[in-house]
């Protein structure tokens, strides 16, 4: 039995149903950030995951065959999360859009969720259809939106940072960053 | 003080930050179904809401002027919820945006979310762009997506009915769907 459970970004945002999976595993596996969240409610062996990528994963699923495993994914698992990587259930858990969205007070049904995470941003014309809520790293070049307003926010539930201004007088400085770009 | 707090929409869903500040206030506002969801937490007074209209939600902040107040939304209060009508802070909860995305493994940030719950369907031309999901009620007309692959979803974690097909040949029942579009 394989569960995919978020743990949400920030201490205490772990749900009830996510908590009992966790506690009910007989193996966990998660990054250090994930696992630090969820410790609380591991009774079981824990693994720390290195290296993200396919081999890990279908060992994980293999192991699944005959054991009790949950892999912790910090945020949600569909949102730029394990969700899409490994064949299981998916316990939701609260994402940094989520967080981002509720400091700026606005409606995920009227923006668009890109991950431009360590890969090039490509959907800039979608600026002219709806608000864009852009997960970054250090690299995003905000001057693609000029004088647009937007809101940068940099490490949310660590040293947040909450930026407002125009695009082409705001920097990035964390690699956990999100960009907020009003239409 | 005026909380906003998400209780996601399945039983268990409720955070350990949204469980603290809904048993920490002196009034729990909600639908019958948020105050079901919350009843463990509460230990305060709680009214249920009956209107969702303008001078409610201006009595409830004027309220929470001199008391600690929460309002509970179902799912998160930043989608399709109160996050965006009460001036207050948003605790995020999980939504059946999340729900739906977790059954079908489909990533947020390859999907662009849509509120047609009892208004007007008027973004047809995004499907050109990315995969939809649209919260919708009996009333939204499927024929749009003409041979389409859709997944429709009505009353997750109630009697949860699940389909996939084509859109043209499929007929929506609750007026608490979600439907899903293929790109």
């Amino acid at each position: 039995m394989l569960n995919i459970v978020g743990v949400g970004i920030c201490e205490g945002q772990i749900t009830e149903r996510a908590s009992k999976l966790i506690s009910q595993a007989e193996i966990v596996f998660g990054s250090r950030r994930a696992l630090k969240l969820a410790s609380k409610f591991i009774t079981g062996e824990f693994f720390e995951i290195s290296k993200f990528e396919e081999r890990t994963y279908r060992e994980i699923e293999a192991l699944a065959e005959e054991k009790n495993v949950v892999v912790l994914s910090t945020g949600d698992p569909m949102v730029s999360g394990l969700g899409t990587k490994l064949k299981g259930n998916v316990e939701p858990g609260i994402s940094s859009v989520q967080m981002a969205l509720a400091r700026l007070k606005e409606d995920l049904c009227n923006t668009i969720v890109i991950d431009a995470h360590a890969k090039k941003f490509e959907e800039l014309e979608l600026i002219d259809k709806r608000n864009l809520l852009i997960l970054a790293d250090r690299n995003f070049d905000l001057s693609a939106f000029g004088k647009r307003k937007v809101a940068v926010l940099e490490d949310i539930c660590g040293r947040e940072r909450f930026l407002v201004g125009k695009a082409d007088e705001l920097r990035i400085s964390s690699d956990y960053s999100i960009i907020f770009v009003w239409k």
